[in-house]
């Protein structure tokens, strides 16, 4: 299965601006990417830094005027594509340290709110089973609205609206899967289907091998929207949520131009 | 100089709960620690994982009934404190990848929102002197008020009602610094001096090392409570805000009994 | 039926403060009233104002030191208790002036936000039939839990947490039958029965008559905490949210010393 | 002193819908209107009830398919414009009932977390100096920029954010007067000079009367935008903020597809 990925986008900075460029899929044993990669208008510096968990890389830049990124490129996928609804959970104490920081809390994710609604509704399931009745709940309570939530929506405004775009679906399934004591992040992501066509974001649960040694475990893609087909899916980074993995942040005024994506299945 | 640590703690669990426990003294460079340690009541388990950014532990424990937790320590510090004003920033592309996670909003701290306020306060300041213009700011607006603010107060909150506890104006800080573009940690911590006698937070940030090559950086303390003196805080870990460092994280009831802190200089 | 009350509350000010007292139950129809009523200590000045919608009396006071306001009474209530189930809801243009604001957001009640969840729960239903509905709703998923909310808490940090105080399941309702079309307004009260026994909070909220003339309509009051018989409930105030109908607002510190509830039926 | 208005807007309702329509200029002695008034596509029914505090009136309406309202006045304005600054606030209990309710949180207005602010800023100033000296801060602080507030943002996030459109400076000034002890209400509006043109708000505070009898007090216009001359407002109604005068209030969806103001001075 190769996904062939053309996105570009396009910013004015009225003034000589920092800016952080997170577009690219990911270097990562599961993503084989060939092609042209990233093309930039002439920027002042241009450094790289790892991506959150080291998946995919952050790139600084800085310019001023206008700033174009062209980026195109042939992945393909290769993933273990279990049944999540079988996959146990880890017991807490087996919890890689790195799996730990994605029980807590972060900016649009207000966990520690959805106790008593998680006991509640899914209590009787465990591991994988609640992971996939989460997204059934999800998928089945909201309907995918483009324009109906902010900059500023959290998992608990996205909750009683029932409605959003991926971003938002991303959110209420890794609060609810954190409230469940499963660490869960968020994904950055092109993904054929997505409509209308544009970056895309899902979430991505920490659970059991099975077949594995006690204490393996390893992270799978939930996508509420069921807009993209985990095993098309190419992820760009990860974070706590959104705040952490924007395909650009800018630490002064950047005016949008444009912004164009294009995922097709070859 | 040398700081003595005796922290107790104790929890009542009605049934078997996992829970996350982060008290102990950090074992790292500044700090050479001795004495007997943490001392527990029995448990199902115990498993320690790696703290943020490897500094300090948590552990893992799991038990019903009640659970207590002793732990004395005595430190002796030795750590860099330089004049924090006259530090320089780092040019944003210089920032090492592990600095960079803390420029981005987290759960109690929405560093977006503060662009056109730190623009307008400390718009002439850079670096050090601004983060130095922030710690006054801070220091001189807040009032320490215990019992103002409960588990879900922002920095938001915080920056308008301008009273708190040390957690408040650890997020305070820590907001206004990454508006700023410059990283910025929570710290959980002992320290001599707090009154009432507690855990304690604190900020810290991430500015260059102006003898150091350049692309060098490290972190510094700010304490806008000004309770502590910064060559006597005891870290024991960090993360993006109090969401991450809990002294104890439940995933399950947990009944308040006691906790006792004293924090002795010798 | 005779509802007897003995209340009494103590406060000190630091210093001369203005203070709204509302702690009367209120002389309206339904409410007769036999007893020595309010006693307070020396204050500088007393007035009296209507209550919102004329409902009980606002008291405002002046003093400083220690002030306390004990209030004895009993109260005959004579009150129609419809079965709400089978009310009508008036159509929106019906409406009198007076219930109009009832249907917009307050400052505990974001009733916008609950467009989607209420047509997706309760489409089916209309008027009393769906208030009905969201009172057992309520009632059924919500755990009454004192100390598990604090003044600043919203009808959406309720919602998802489905625990809370009277206040909190007032609130609740109010906002869902706000998002329904249907006016609701917040009634602090008195009841029988409340534990543990204190001031009590309920919501209210306008149906048509069936049995009048088209285009008449009347309140009706609605708990979702079950913890008081409506024909008992001795209604102090009411208010679009409890921001309007607190027992003490002051202008100034004040000190909290305490307050004693007794509500019996003879 | 002759204001001319045209303003027209309109919608289309995919399903019959109920909704409240605020748009004309109020019939209040301070307003004298000629013109032909409002103008609407056929609805299946139109009922007027009276806007809050009686000030201009709410209009009911249902209909399916587009709608439009088209409406042209000319007022001519007579109110008593006394320099703010000079205005002595009331004595709390000397306040009317129907200015208390201005006093209290609302959706929009979180004024009991502004109090510490507010005693650090203004706490040397009384009533009408005080109110003017909340108008120029904000005025000074905060740019007008338009895009930069959604339907949910609140007084505490313009607070911080120090932008916003006229809403925004009217909650934030409402917030800090009520904060005060000063009733402060929302005021929706015609205004020439508005750029761009569009509805208007500002607020609304209530001081004394110096020349009047002991208790005797008035609304007085604020418009920290200063795009508005107090002289030449035309009210359109008042409320406790902006979720209680929207010009258009839909009960179901409601597409947008236009709105012209036009305010002239002639």
């Amino acid at each position: 299965m190769a996904i062939t990925i053309k996105s570009s986008i396009a910013y004015n900075f009225a003034a000589p601006t920092d800016f952080l460029l997170q577009m690219e899929a990911a270097v990562i044993p599961e993503q084989v990417l060939t092609g042209p990669g990233l093309t930039l208008t002439p920027t002042e510096h241009t450094a790289r830094v790892a991506g959150e968990d080291a998946i995919g890389e952050r790139i600084w830049l800085r310019c001023s005027g206008e700033f174009r990124a062209d980026y195109e490129i042939t992945a393909e996928i290769e993933r273990a594509l279990p049944d999540i609804s079988q996959l146990p959970s880890m017991l807490p104490h087996e919890l890689p340290s790195e799996a730990v920081p994605y029980l807590f809390d972060s900016r649009f994710c207000p966990a520690d709110q959805f106790h008593s609604f998680i006991e509640a509704e899914f209590g009787d399931l465990q591991g994988g089973a609640r992971v996939a009745a989460i997204h059934d709940w999800v998928a089945r309570k909201f309907t995918y609205t483009p324009g109906s939530s902010t900059a500023t929506t959290t998992a608990l405004d996205s909750f009683v609206e029932r409605q959003g775009v991926c971003r938002d679906y991303a959110h209420v399934v890794i609060t609810m899967v954190r409230a469940s004591g499963i660490p869960a992040r968020y994904v950055s992501c092109y993904a054929p289907n997505v409509e209308p066509q544009d970056f895309h974001a899902v979430a991505e649960v920490f659970l059991a091998d099975p077949a594995g040694p006690p204490g393996t475990g390893s992270w799978h893609l939930v996508d509420a929207t069921e807009m993209a087909d985990r095993a098309k899916i190419v992820k760009i980074g990860v974070g706590r949520d959104a705040a952490e993995v924007s395909f650009l942040t800018s630490y002064g005024m950047a005016e949008f131009i444009d912004k164009q994506i294009t995922v097709t299945e070859t």
